[in-house]
This record gives structure tokens, sequence and C-alpha cells, in this order.
């Protein structure tokens, strides 16, 4: 594949992250002294001390040929969204841990980025899902999410009906907390808590999981990943939300329409060159070693 | 076991329930036919056609020395959180189903209720929780319930840290989308949802299950009866609530205190005399049999 | 997809079927009057009481153009495997019940086989595996599953470490009961047991799901379909066993190689046009209906 | 509770347990400079180069006021069977690990056991169950258990069926690969693996967990400390074993009945001063600490 030339490197970090102001000190001149451009979101201006460098943060991904995220999953997820169907390669460092998302410690930052401004970069391509709400037959909202999209109950409704069509074929109404529909990728995020399994992040797949399901035979699906799932929300007078990716919420009517399926784009994540896909989940999961 | 005479009868029925109507056309001559004292709450009353007769639902339980609820486990459940400590003797009727709590069956209503009024009466004596909230060493809310009170986060919110100590010893911070504490009779409920185990409901225990917890290694928890379990609402700026078998809200503040130990009072279900727990079981959760 | 005209049909029955008798009885005139050749595998001449016609059942595939089975999900199990690369049709018709393989009831045997001698035929195509011992460096076994290849220990064995690799990448060592490697097919028999999710047969998958785990963050794992993955029996002195579609053993040694990998070769399973996958979940799995 | 003094030490060593040669070194001088007779069994004497010191194993409950266990949980199960009825403590301390008996640390050992001889004990008494087998009517084999009693299938049975009665009522019939009977304190161990909730080791119960159901509503139940279970073996023709504390095996016969209750004894667990019920099982379940 190939890859357009990097000059200009946008960089948001997680807000008020203390740790991350310490990490921009040394990043931005190692950049500048490699004669790069750098653009910083607002915040990030703020927090490396340049508020008056700031730009938009929905802005970086037109005006920038790579990003680096500073944070944790939580920062990256809300960069991808702004990412949408465009190329450019984003870098997760995670600050204090190690995150699915965000697999480049500190250590291996400086080594990393001195090889991919060389020109070696390797990128995992991440299938997304986009994500419509209709209602009354417009479409009212729309979203790209590269985890998931989570329909549940508000916390003092008792249950919600989700009635679920595959391409438009019924396939069952559930009745639950509530739903996720993710990615692969988002299988090691939310889904495992309710009881998902994990999806190998190269499958094209679409993962269905019921959260705290009445009906006790109701189980995690995993569907092809060119499928089309529509769940309309059946609970009258119940409170019911979408949240996109854990971060964005949207209250849903009675019988609007929830409708997933893949994006047409991906996101393009740097992968690190040391650690593989089973070495995150064993350090996450505690699965120990041989 | 003692049992006082029955003579005044006090008769809920779940409202706007069509079935309910036709019931209590039969049932309220049949029992002023064998000489009881009928009161009605006021929307059964307003059902029955009699709006004239209907009494404060809350002051049945200190009227009567018997109560017949027509509908559901719902409808049973708000009635036994009115009858705290009387020692009122309740018969479920399901209308339309089989309930854990409402086993008496439209076809088994009259024979039965003509052995009670002989003086026979099978009773199942459960055991109820105690709920508190204290808010800065002050008791703001407290509650009995039957089947369960849950703590769980508001549809916006991503997670609720719970801080969770049993007689005064810290147990574990649940990073969950929320907690269950149960009775026996309620791991039936919501309980079983979310993976919870059936537990016998003459076992004297208390049931603590976390709602799709982060950590995969936090499992349900079966306590012993006599335990006092306080859970710290840990999350600041989240929503968080408490809910009362499934019915009642409470908005919890950061800091909060949920305290839950046995009550003193235990709820006197009328037992179906042709159904064990084990036949409701095999019913309800389609077990099949031989 | 053209395919070749139906001649020669092939019928297994399940052994010592009463109701597979009836069925034979009226099945092989109505094959007759409509001049086709039909084979009987041995047992099933007998049932039909014509041992002289029976052929080995080994040959059937080889020899007929199509092959219809009467009985359960075993039975279709066990002709899939004689099938091997042979692009012949199976029709799996359930005697007594509703199969996840055997969809066909007897009121939709004879108007079905009907349409399909007329040349309309909707053809299921599933993926299997190949399956493979390797013992110090020679391949000592092989075969063919539709459902799943199961690793696990015997009775009197308390766990077994199961060394598993992906794409020669090491994933974890399992200590657990056993493990099943299964297809999306077999996700619906064993796998459902063991905590699996459900997986489209369409999907290109492979699902990895350990029984009993130890390690409780050990989940089941779904991966790409071209995925190669081998699983090396570590528990030295412990009796370990494969087993394939439930019905074939092979005992394993300690530091035997099982590697799985997507067959070649795709079984076509007749499709009933009247019930689509989510109606046989939904009847099976007593998921309800609207 | 009043303790006998502790005159006579009985120790048993996990055999061939190197680390274990290391603590008999320094304890056996120990308790011979504090007076102590001490009693070893035969495997242990051979590690201590004191071949002539052993007594058989079997013995050394009815001869020793106090048993100190050096090994893991394995080596103290074997050992409480022994004590059955006998009032006599045991302090397990785990060589290389935490166990959830053997919660006793090398470091604390020394300090502890100073402690104990000057009088300050603490005892954990945990329940056991009494298995009984019976076939045609007569008694054919009886156990103590101090974690479970399991019945499962041979490697190569598909499913066992097994039909359950609770104090002489039925309940079901498990079609699974086998069933868990388990104390509280055996929830921690296999039944985990299963499914199982965590059990408190003071409640007075009886556990009971179907090892992969083919009924996917077949759920862990918890029962009452004074409960009877009664399990029929009802496969035919399949190999299915009962185990019991994962260590002692018996072969199952069609229609074989396992009988299991509370056993009369109980075992006296030393407690460690330091560490509370939920340390261990932080630390061992690995729930992270506030």
């Amino acid at each position: 594949m190939s890859q357009r030339e990097i000059r200009t490197i946008g960089i948001v970090a997680k807000p008020h992250k203390a740790e991350a102001r310490e990490v921009l000190r040394q990043l931005i001149p190692w950049l500048k002294a490699r004669d790069r451009t750098i653009l910083l979101d607002q915040d990030t201006a703020a927090l490396a001390g340049m508020p008056e460098a700031g730009v938009a943060k929905a802005d970086l991904p037109a005006r920038a040929d790579f990003l680096i995220v500073l944070g944790g999953d939580g920062t990256l997820l809300s960069v991808a969204r702004l990412v949408g169907g465009r190329d450019v390669p984003i870098l997760g460092v995670n600050l204090g841990g190690l995150g699915f998302l965000t697999e480049i410690t500190l250590e291996e930052l400086f080594p990393l980025l001195g090889d991919i401004l060389g020109g070696e970069l390797r990128l995992s391509r991440r299938m997304m899902l986009q994500v419509y709400v209709h209602r009354q037959g417009e479409r009212v909202a729309e979203y790209t999410v590269l985890n998931d999209a989570v329909i549940n109950k508000g916390a003092m409704s008792r249950i919600v009906e989700l009635e679920t069509y595959l391409d438009g074929e019924y396939v069952t109404t559930y009745r639950a907390d509530g739903l996720i529909l993710s990615t692969p990728t988002g299988s090691t995020a939310y889904c495992l808590s309710a009881g998902g399994p994990i999806v190998h992040p190269t499958l094209e797949a679409l993962v269905l999981i019921p959260i705290c399901p009445h009906t006790l035979t109701n189980r995690p699906a995993v569907l092809p990943g060119g499928a089309k799932v529509e769940v309309v929300q059946g609970s009258e007078g119940e409170d019911v939300f979408l949240t996109l990716d854990g971060q964005v919420g949207f209250p849903l009517r009675y019988r609007d329409v929830v409708e997933v399926r893949r994006a047409e784009q991906r996101i393009a994540l740097v992968a690190s060159p040391k650690k593989s896909y089973y070495q995150v989940l064993r350090t996450k999961l505690k699965w120990g070693e041989r």
C-alpha cells in the first residue's frame, strides 16, 4: 500500500493529562528537528503552553498527513470518529498502561516515529460501523464508530424490547437491558463485560450482544461483515438511548429504527512492530504466559 | 404456626387489567357468600365498578387479615413492600401465565380459597432485605424489598465504581454497569439475566451480582443471610440510581452509601398445594420434564 | 451454480429408527415412480426390508448424485464426513423434531423433492474443517469435520494444558477441561453448551472455545476462516482425547499437535424453502416470536 | 471453643517437592526445640532424610493433636479426607504461591506457630459433604469431601443424563457433560471454571453446577446446607465417573445413585491472622485493590 509522505503531523492529547504535557515537551522539538509541521488541537495546544498554535480538533484530519494520539483508548476513539473516510494513519500512545487501541508505549514512541518518518510503517486497517437512526421514515442521525453502538435502557426503566432484523429478515425481539452492535475491534471493549467472544480484528464481522437478556437462551451472535442490522425500539414510554463508542449519546423514541452496517471507510492504526494482538490480549486479560 | 382467623380480606388487582375485572366479578360474591368482609384499594374498586368501596392501598395491610393479589409478580412486589412487618399472608394469582411469586392459577383459586377459609394454609415465609441510603452520615432513605435492590449507572454514563464492604471489611471495588443485591427470592428475577445462580428460597443468604463487570473475574457471590453489605457510590459526576424491586427509584450522589441487610420481618406467601418450587422453575425456565 | 442432473439417489436412515422405516415405505416407490435409481446403505436396506439392495455406506457419495438422510443431526454428520470433496448435495430430514442440520420436516419432504427433481434446488454451502494430528513430526491422523474437533481430558484427569498457536504465533496455553475448534455450523451444537456465541453459517470463521477454563478471562474466540490453529497437548501422564463431530475418537499423546484449518471442500446442504436460519434458531433455542 | 493441648504434631509434605525439604529442615528442629513430638508420613519422612521416622499417612489424624500440610490445596484435600470426624486442626502452608485452602505463606509460618503453641488459635470450621453411591439398593461406596464430588462423562461419551432429586422431590434431568456437587469451600475451585458463583465459606449450603448443560437455561443452584441431593446416572452404555475432590475416582454404572448431603463432621483449618477471605479472593482472582 502506498502511503503519502508525512509532512504535517497532528497531535491530540487527552485533556488535562499531566503525563501528556511531559511527552509534548519532548515530542514537539523532536518533530521540529526533523522538519515536520506540527498541528495541535486547541486543548492540546493549551496543555503544551502554546495556545496560539491550536486549530480546531475537527480540522486536524483534513490538514494532517498523520495523527498522534496521546492518551488512552477513549481519546483515540474520539479522534477516529473525526477521521472518517480520510486515509490518515493514527498512532496511539498509551500514557500509563496499555490499551487495545493505543498499544504503543512511551518507550517505543521515538524509535517507532524514527522508523515511520524513514518510511517504515505497519498499519492495521480496521473495519468501522456506519450507524443511522430513522424516525418515521426520516434519517435523523448518522455516526461512524470504531468500537460499538449500544442501545440501552435508562436506569429507571425495567426492560427494553428491541425488534431485530438481519438483511430485512426478522431475527428476534430482544427483551433486555440493551443491545451492543460492535465491530471486531470493539469485541475487546464493552462487549467482553456483556459476555461476548473475542473476535479477531481482521475478521469481517458484525457482533450483536444482548445485555442482560430476559430470555436466557439469547446469546451473542457473530454475523457476516456485509450484514445490515436494523433494530426497532419497541418499548413505549421507556427511556432508551443510543451511545456511540461510549462517548456520544442520542435519545431514541418509540419505533425509532437504528440501522447498522459496515462503513465504507476503514481506520488505519499504526501497529506496534514489537507486540502482536495476542501479546496485548495476554497482558490486558492476564492470560499468563507459557 | 398459629394463624389468626381470616375475617377481612383485602384485594389488589393489577391496574387496568381486563382479566382482573372478570375475576373480581366472581370472587367478590363468592367471598361475601362466605360472610367475609372485603376491602379493595381504590384502583381495584374502580375496576370492580364499586368506586365507593375503595380504601387507600397503603391502609390495606393494617385493616385486612389476608390479601389477594390479582396480577403478576410486579403487582405482588408492590403489595409486599406495603405489608412490611405485619403478619398478613398474601395469595398471588397470576392472570395469564405463571409467576415465580404469583404461582396460583385461576383454576386453583376457588378450591384453594375454600381450603384456606377452612383453616388449611400452607405458607412460604420469605426473607426480605432492609435497604438504607446514607449521605454524609445521615440516613436519607429506607426501603424494604422482597426481590432486589439494584444500583446502576444511567444510560449515558460509561461505568460506575462501587466500593463494597462485607460486615465492615473491604471486599472489592466493582467497576461495572451496576450491582444487584438480592434475596434468594429475587435470584430468579433480574439476577438470572445478569448471570446469577438460582438460590433456593429457604436459604438464608444475600446475593451480590455485578452487572457487566469490567474485571472479568468478578463473579456473583452468595453471602450469609446475616451479612451486612455496604456499597459506596464512588464515581464522581456520573448518574447513578438505586432501584427497589424494579419499581421505585432513588438517585445516588457521589459517596452515598447503600447499606443492605436482612429485614427483621418476613413476608408470608400462600404456597400452591399442587406445585413445588421446582415445578415452577421447570415451567418458567423451560427445563423440560423427565 | 450449475447442478448435475439427479438420476441416482442415495438414502441413509438412522439405524433401527422405526419412523425411518415408514418414510422409506413411501419414499422408495415415490422415487421409483419418477424413474430414479435408488441406492441404500446396508443398514437402511435392512430397515427397508430389501437387504439385497444395500451397498457400502462409504460408496454412496461416489455413486449417487444426491443424498437423502433420514434421522437427525448425528446421522447427517456421519454422512457429511463420507462425502468429503464430492459435490453431492445432502437433504436432511429430521424424524421427530427439528435439527440445525436436518431442517426439513416430513411434511415438507415430498413437495420439496418434487421441486428439486424439477430443477429447483436451494443449497447452503457450509465450510468444513480439515483436522490433522502430528506426532513427532509424522502425520498420524486426518479428518474432515462439519461441526467441530474437540480436545478433552479423560474423566479421571484433572486438567489439560493446551499450548495454542494461530498462524504460527503463540496465543496462550489453555488450562482447561478441553478446547473446541468449530466451524460456524458447529457453533449451534456443542459450542453453545460451552458458552460460545452463535456464528452465522455463511461467515468464514474458525471458532475456538475453551471448556471450563481455569483462567476465568479465557474467552471464546472467533478467528478468520483462513487461520491455521495448532494445539499442542502439553499434559504428560494425562488421558486426553480428540473427538470429531462427537462421533469419532482419537487418543492424543503428550506433545501431539492437532492442526486445524478450513477444508478445501464444502458440503452442500439442501435448505428449506420455508424456514430461515433464524426461524430454526427461534424454534430450537425457544427465543419466542414477536 | 476449647482446644486440646498440642503435644504431637503430624506433618505431611507434597511428595517430591524440593521446597518442602527445605522447610522440613527448619521446621523439625524448631518444633523439637519446643519439646513437641513430631510424626511424619512415610513420603515426608523420606523427603526429610529420616525414613525410619515415618508412620502410615492414614494413622496421622488419630495420633496427632495438630497437622501441618506443606504443599498446595491438593495435598491439603488429601489430608482432609483422612481426618474425617476427628477434631484435629490443619495448618496449610502454600509453597510457592497462595492457595484457597493453604493460605499460610512461609513468612507467616513460624510466627504463627509460635502463637498457636502459645494457645492462640483462630480456626475456620468448614462444612464437608458425605457422598454415597447406591447400586441396586446396596451402598457400594462412601466418601467425605471438602471441596466437591463431580459426576462426569468419559472423553468419548457425548452426553450424560442425570436425573436429580432434592429431598426426594424431582428437580430436573440434566443433559450435560457432568454435574458438580460442591461445598461453599469448593465454590472457588473447579466450580468457578464451570461458571459457578462464589459462595462464602461460612454459609451452610450445597452447590449444584451442571457442566456444559445442553439446556441453556440450566443454571448453577445454591441449596440449603441441610438438603439431600440424589442423582441417578441415566445414560445406558456411556462411561460415567464420580470424582472426589479431583483426586479419587469411581466408575458409575447405569442407574447408580449418587447421594450427597452435609457431613456430620467439619474440618478445622487454621486461618491466617493477617489475611481475610476477601484478600485471598482479591489476590487469587486478580480483582485488584482500591
